[in-house]
């Protein structure tokens, strides 16, 4: 099973997707993919209520826009140079401890909305991230296994960047991180307990059909349990909030001839057992 | 006429003070002061039903607890080492262009609540600001002078920081900018038409009564117009975001001995025209 909000944005339905891949209305169960709804079980009412049958079936959901998996997060969390060979990629000594910064949440879109060159902009990037939706409110966690518990589940999470935004323009990286149209999300939540090892995961990311991006969860430096542990040291996570746990190697800035995106570039990627997104790339 | 939210925290209901400080409910006007009420003109709305008579007298709101003066916002954006002076006592060059950084947006809290020491923490520290709610959606603003109609009002903000979090765990500022309680906000929120220019307003901090730091936003080095259109090239701004514009020498961190703040401490935060808060420092 899985989570998703379908429709037209800022008006997005709740929906269950089964694992045949056919679309059941959950307006019934909730509102919204909220925080509310993920602190409060909704994961397991809405599994409970397919089970039962007790869910309208969507049949004319093929074809319309897909939103992002959760609503508006409260904050948008992420973990820098969080892979080896993308920290070596980019120059930087591997972080003793995670680098931690900020993308504004109204930067979350759908899966296969538009992503916008921002103005001004000839350093846009692309990284393939696991994302962590939260479900319940994390502070002080004693250790990182307790960290899991706080998971609700995972997404593809795409968190453009903008290099020179990032970098060259004051040193702190939110700038760079927060551009309309620059973090989507989905197609779908996966739930935590249908994730058998979150640290063994594949992502890939392509760029005009070409592979960029070929990593593994199991070169994080530091875990998706250590990262949330960590984060609950320094901030309160609540439920609905979206951790970005970092990028393997193969962004823009690393490669020969560094290819930024242009208006009119696609960029698609996938995670083993979350999907795959796609968007197309046009100018802000 | 000022704009408050009086209650428990998560509960609060939103008031007009009137000059004269007395007290009226704005429950007929609007559930909240959130970006909704700002963007759709709910300041002229409150202002011509506080005018006309129209909202029942409060009587009961003295004593009771001050919430922050808007709703969670979407999010919190900082400038950072935006006063020569306080660049100057952290040994920071000036800045070419404004460095922005962000908090947490459930790190705000209301302008007397308490603040909580970080677990660990040993270099909290206090940042008096000038905060500037947005009334209106910002996407690349042309000019720092548009930038003031988007401004819904001003309130006084403590841009609370762990300065080893921030300064010395991996370089990424918001690691020691988002910890729980480092938001106060308030105590109301003056409308920007009442304010004649933001520009030239007198900020001071006292910590356990001795004053730390007495400023001017005369001495900004990116005035507020041109702030607020600058994030506008890097990010849309939504009603109800917050932005702190920066804070004047005098924090502990420049202070001979740094005399970083501990539980029992207290501080108190005026900005001319908006008022006074206060907190006391409490372990986490």
């Amino acid at each position: 099973m899985q989570l998703m909000r379908i429709g037209e944005r800022g008006s997005e339905r709740p929906v269950v997707r089964a694992d045949d891949g056919s679309l059941y209305d959950l307006g019934t169960v909730t509102g919204d993919i909220d925080g509310a709804f993920l602190a409060g079980d909704g994961i397991g009412r809405a599994r409970a209520a397919l089970a039962a049958g007790a869910l309208p079936q969507i049949r004319d959901g093929v074809g319309r826009r897909i939103g992002a998996p959760i609503a508006r997060p409260g904050k948008v969390v992420c973990i820098g140079l969080n892979y080896r060979d993308h920290a070596a990629e980019t120059g930087a000594v591997l972080p003793a401890e995670p680098i931690v910064f900020m993308k504004a949440p109204n930067t979350v879109i759908g899966p296969d909305d538009t992503v916008l060159v921002p103005r001004g902009s000839e350093k846009t990037d692309w990284e393939v991230e696991l994302g962590v939706v939260i479900g319940a409110e994390a502070r002080y966690l004693d250790t990182p296994d307790d960290a899991l518990n706080v998971i609700a589940g995972y997404a593809i999470s795409n968190d453009v960047s903008e290099r020179a935004f990032q970098l060259e323009r004051g040193g702190q990286w939110d700038k760079g991180k927060s551009c309309e149209t620059f973090n989507p999300l989905g197609p779908w939540l996966v739930p935590a307990d249908e994730i058998d090892d979150p640290g063994k995961l594949g992502l890939r990311l392509w760029v005009n059909g070409e592979l960029r991006q070929d990593g593994t969860t199991a070169d994080l430096i530091f875990g998706i349990g250590h990262v949330v542990w960590y984060l609950s040291q320094f901030m309160v996570l609540e439920p609905g909030d979206l951790v970005n746990t970092g990028t393997p190697a193969g962004v823009a800035m690393g490669m020969p001839g560094q290819p930024y995106l242009r208006a009119g570039d696609t960029m698609a990627l996938e995670i083993d057992g979350l999907g795959r997104q796609q968007q197309t790339l046009a100018d802000a």
